[in-house]
């Protein structure tokens, strides 16, 4: 499990929600408090929109506690739509191409979770991904295989749908090769442009996932940043979804009923 | 392209032949010369068989010449059979995952080389990976993906035989893709006993490869160590084998016989 | 703070102790119990005694649990003499050059602890250190510090004479800048053949260190690793040191009582 | 010795200059064409001015040519005024701490040259380090200590004549200490506003060192980042430098002078 950040709104510098806030991302690395695994020190990663379509990325292996050049670099970016995670592996090695967020052309995504016995169908899980994508596979996790596998499923056009229907694809394969454990998403993607944001769970023992809007913007989280409980944050609605515009509100809706839907 | 070399005899330290020659391996990270890149900084490993079935295995991706605990370790470990490896990588990303060798159970296999066209038919390539061996794929390099490959074709008992049946393959998956581009082969395999090597290419510009069989030990290597062109060092021939015993002579065959016997 | 094990002995392999325990030294760098951090994720290092009279050493800056090259080494390196440390780092950046243990030649040291208010006498307590081994200093710890300085006080002939030299000229430093905050010490030292063991503060809030004495040899650690409070460890005696010879009995003495002699 | 590019002038991406070019510093990692060591794969580092008096910074130890964060972040940054540099190291170990540029506070500092015996005369060399900025130092390099020397000598209102000043007092060193190795000296400095640019050497085997004023702004460079020795490029002079403001018009002058005005 894994601890995750997106931001969207006015520009603002990474540091502000990364590096500054009491249980900023980087102290989630170190002591997660709502994770079912405290450490998340497997490598780590952001990834920004500046003056390009193309996201920046930066991801390394070390802890985001002890790495100098993300709070340098979070001290000196300054965007309106970024996302930022913190790795605890529970199964791909430490290794830069599996840390969170993945970059493919202008999309980004990051995700808090994991498909249940995953090792006994990865080929299967691998052979939902799009030939056109499939060179673009550099790691061996989970998460980019479903990054990949939905966008071959139209997540550009329309994301909630091609979730949606990638998520059943893995039930499917998960089903037939009777796997009991669970399959958990929680996840963050983005166009560049809006921000959605994912929660939902096989088994109803649900990922976190809250979020905060305020004037400036948005902001999606694992667990709260400022460590106090304070009262402006939200849940994302369990099996749901949110759909979070640069200005304006977000919209809701339900992932286990497009899930349905995209059965027939 | 990459640089490599292995060792089969008496036990030695590692360092006397990846660290103290003239043109030693490590050397050769940073200026090779019968190579197509000059520089093999992208990442290196050792493999070693100590007292246990399966071999231990240092792999990292900062250059080899730039690398203490290397030289360190290869100054203390002594042994009858090991692989070392610098990497030049032509397409997979620098990472710890693709570093060769590569070990599977008591396997090990490293490559100089590579598939022409393969991010057309990496998919395809993936798929003559046996089930039960497809969740060990860590990295995204070719080079694994022949071993896993291999290993399904029988590798353990009959090495010649598998590594021609994956090769030839692989060259079908060329043909059908229409790919023009060359397949590269130099390789090094052992099961933790016997030695084989392998030279061959699809178009005939055939990687080199040399061996030194001495009292103590023979040495194959991607290009010399001693670099002054000592008379000592055989090619090993074009697209042939080589099988080496612990002890004793090496036997030699042809790998396009065994890839045309394998056609039938 | 830190955690550390030594082990003299029965050669065994490094696995044995350092990663199969249940409290090992990799699940402490996870999880310390007596630490006064919790996580010490911030590099790690080994080194052994194998055939050379110079041990060898493999640092690396990330945590010791995700790196399998730690695994994969101590699986295959058998020694009756070795060394292992997880960093958690106070002040020093995460750097290999930063990680313990420390080898001077055939020398090797690490420690546990912190000179309180070193960034305010760095310059003095490198001063410490002689001029023929102020060029050995690679990094910028202060355990290296005392490590170099207490080389020049004769560690090799009198190692508990030199170490007490070197504290007790730490802490006049301490008094000269009027530095309160304590100096803390747990460190182990090998000449390569006998092993000693340090514990000793200047508020006598004592840094923890065990010790267990078997018939196949003796381990000094940070925290029992077995996990379970079993009962054949025993703590090295407060402010004392403790000299471990390869075979036979360890002497105890006080490190107090060194420091006073020193003093006339 | 090392590759190094500044440049000042209107905002640009950083790729424009350290990416894109045929001959950019990227590739002169791989293959430098006027330097003594052709690979400079021992790390590398990039530090940049944005909306804050402090610049960012971005240090790593892989080579730069093989580092996709560097190409991600370069994409993304737009700066008027940054440094970039890629390391060959001659004594101090490949480490994050012993990249370049140097940051302290607002300034910025690069490096390519050595001190000829900074081995014997290292401690005197880190001597001229002022109290106030000895905790500063982090590495173990010549260049980090000239940096922090030449701040104790007033770099920030005085850079022609605190560089001077520094200099001047390590050729004392080298003198004392009988060395008769050279000092070479190619560097950059910033306050965040102004560039100053250095050319110098002991014995007249001067480092090479480029500038190149455009409408847009000026570079200045160990070799050409164009490959094709186009006209443009004017050498810095020997034993010079040169102050290149924002906008306006660089002014030069001698270091020799400056060197020896210091001498009253």
């Amino acid at each position: 499990m894994c601890r995750l950040l997106a931001y969207t709104g006015r520009p603002i510098l990474l540091e502000d929600l990364v590096c500054r806030p009491d249980h900023s991302l980087i102290h989630q690395a170190l002591a997660a408090q709502e994770a079912r695994t405290v450490t998340n020190g497997d490598g780590f990663g952001i990834g920004w929109y500046g003056e390009r379509p193309i996201p920046g990325c930066y991801r390394e292996t070390l802890p985001a506690w002890s790495d100098e050049n993300l709070r340098s670099i979070c001290a000196q970016v300054r965007s309106g739509l970024f996302f930022a995670h913190v790795r605890a592996t529970t199964e791909a090695a430490v290794a830069r191409v599996n840390c969170h967020p993945f970059v493919h052309d202008r999309f980004m995504f990051m995700h808090n979770g994991q498909i249940g016995g995953h090792r006994q169908i990865r080929r299967k899980v691998e052979a939902l991904i799009p030939d056109e994508l499939y060179s673009a596979r550099a790691g061996s996790t989970d998460s980019e295989s479903i990054f990949l596998a939905a966008l071959g499923q139209g997540l550009e056009t329309d994301p909630v749908g091609a979730i949606a229907r990638a998520l059943r694809l893995v039930l499917e394969l998960q089903k037939e090769a009777g796997i009991t454990e669970a399959f958990r998403f929680a996840a963050c993607f983005t166009d560049g442009d809006r921000l959605w944001a994912f929660r939902w769970s096989s088994d109803r023992e649900m990922p976190t996932l809250y979020l905060r809007g305020r004037d400036e913007g948005t902001v999606v989280v694992s667990e709260p940043i400022d460590g106090c409980g304070g009262g402006d944050w939200s849940e994302v609605p369990r099996c749901g979804w949110v759909s979070i515009p640069r200005d304006g509100s977000p919209t809701y809706g339900s992932l286990d009923r497009a899930i349905c839907d995209c059965r027939d």
